[in-house]
């Protein structure tokens, strides 16, 4: 049964693996609040379960749903996925969820960092955001894992590892003023060290252009394998995100990882700029203190928002020009994993995509 | 991952085992409702801790409780017991939570009777019931274990097995006007036989004077082991309970078992008779449509209503002058197992005990 623990797990052995590590399962949240999700989350929720379906081929998923919308989370999952009721602010089991933690010998433990809705009352997307707090502990206390609670405001999107002694991070994100204002860059890179395992942090500047949760790693930059990253780019010049993928293609050209290599960058043209329509704009409920979905708004778009599972890596697509040459990339990059593609607007328009909502639960083994 | 099956236990080669078969663990809900537990529930909680925490002695404990009251029941009961979110109207395990059924190969499976709060619109205790009718089928997708819905109004504490065939129940519970009024005693019989793998019925006319439940048998009349079964008794000829006590004796005088054995009768004096007091009812909500708590009711206090555990059995006392004869009969029936006793008066001012706010899950060991 699941204890909590007063130490780190750089302390007792235990590191984040690599999301490619072997896999017990994936958790997911369901979709549902309305100022946030159009139409009651029913788009969401298909595409949720697309997600869901997608996994659960190679591996065990449980999703979490709200007292309300579980009879309806069950009659739309297929059955060998699971439902387990607990209460939530909003579906990005990525950020609310544990990041899992393991030791050499296959021990798995989780660490629940503290969560304010990616800015507390400085630039958070909600308010209140109590339920998502306390989702990891769930989690854990579920699965009968031991549990260490990081005294650092953190979401698990904002990080990126080799499984080798490296993290990927922006500034723009660890750094916000709505996280966790008190502490240096130096604090910062010590508490990583200590929950996350491993020595060397590469601080990218910034994120995806637009990207609400102040430039999540994972919506932008991320580990293909110890060595190599795949980056967002876009060829124009004139689009703000080009600075901004420049910006970090410099830092990862001048920087090596903590084994030594330099990196090699693999670049994943962007799709779009994709916007939000009237009609979409209209679907969602408008509630003060809910960031707002208006016509217009650029969403930020990526191909790099993946998952990759035991044996498949599940890949959002957009209608878009670059979808091919993104599903080649992904082919290529992760053979001999089979890449599943699902239509990502609906999850975008939500503001992230397939990897926001998804957390690996790794075997250890 | 729990698949719901259209068949039937016994047909697929299950059967309900005994109580003292080996246990993987035992599942709770935390107390709340304000007009049935008095103080918003307080000292019931301390009563359910002290149940939760004795049998997590000898067996792993999951207690089940609404968002509303997670962190207060994460923050009562002892780390080692598990704690999972879980809607619920109410706190009785026993009759909300699945049966469950093992084979000979030691697979489990769960069966989820219809639950209607002991008698629906009839004379059931309250309503709604909706989402204690959903407890059984979210233990079983919690645990990963197929599930029967059986189409049959019942409650786990209406049934008591020997796990070699037989069942214990009362009429005045299972042919009740507010259960299945459409259904024969043959046809209950049927389902019986279906959902627990049993074949012989034994049939005992009442249960404990007063209780609420229709005369639950686990608060009446339970197996000890196979051909010996324990029925709670009084000497006073003049108390309303002596002819229904006589009544289920004069039964199992005359009846075998399904091995063909005669069942020897262990009488267990019962406590009291046991009265609410000005101060406990004052501490209940009144709420129309809930059954009331009224200072000078008679409660159906009895030492029938424990839990037998992996190497303990728990058993409820009651400050009263019978516990001591209670104690040094469980003492000598249930041997190697120790007796652990528990204050019972809380529990039963909320309309029953320590075997009906259990629920075990056999390891099918």
């Amino acid at each position: 049964m699941a204890r909590t623990l007063d130490s780190t797990p750089a302390a007792d052995g235990y590191r984040m693996p690599a999301e490619w590590a072997h896999h017990a399962g994936c958790w997911l949240v369901w979709p549902e609040r309305p100022d946030n999700w159009r139409l009651g989350g029913k788009p969401a929720q298909a595409a949720f379960t697309a997600v869901a379906t997608a996994i659960a081929q190679t591996e065990a998923v449980t999703v979490a749903v709200s007292a309300r919308q579980y009879d309806n989370a069950r009659s739309q999952l297929p059955e060998h996925v699971r439902v387990v009721e607990m209460s939530n602010d909003d579906s990005w089991m990525r950020d609310t969820g544990p990041t899992f933690v393991v030791n050499d010998d296959g021990d798995v433990r989780g660490v629940d960092w503290v969560f304010n809705a990616w800015g507390g009352l400085v630039d958070g997307l909600y308010f209140p955001w109590a339920a998502d707090d306390a989702v990891a502990r769930k989690v854990l206390e579920l699965e009968g894992v031991d549990r260490y609670r990081a005294p650092l405001v953190l979401e698990g999107g904002s990080i990126d590892v080799d499984g080798e002694g490296t993290v990927l991070v922006t500034e723009e994100c660890l750094l916000s003023a709505g996280r966790n204002p008190d502490l240096t860059r130096a604090d910062i890179e010590q508490q990583l060290r200590d929950h996350l395992g491993v020595e060397v942090v590469v601080w990218l500047p910034y994120g995806v252009y637009l990207d609400e949760t102040n430039g999540h790693v994972d919506n932008f930059c991320r580990f293909v394998r110890p060595g190599v990253v795949m980056l967002t780019w876009t060829d124009d010049e004139t689009d703000p995100q080009f600075e901004r993928s420049a910006a970090a293609l410099k830092v990862l050209e001048s920087t090596t990882d903590a084994r030594g290599r330099s990196f090699e960058v693999v670049k994943i043209h962007q799709p779009g700029p994709i916007f939000i329509t009237e009609e979409e704009s209209r679907g969602v409920d408008s509630i003060e203190g809910t960031l707002p979905r208006e016509a217009g708004d650029r969403l930020a778009g990526s191909y790099v928002n993946s998952y990759i599972g035991n044996d498949l890596v599940v890949l959002p697509v957009f209608e878009d020009p670059h979808d091919d040459a993104a599903v080649a990339a992904y082919t290529q990059l992760f053979a001999p994993r089979h890449i599943v593609t699902v239509p990502g607007r609906e999850i975008l328009l939500g503001g992230g995509n397939v990897h926001c909502i998804t957390q690996q639960q790794p075997s250890g083994r």
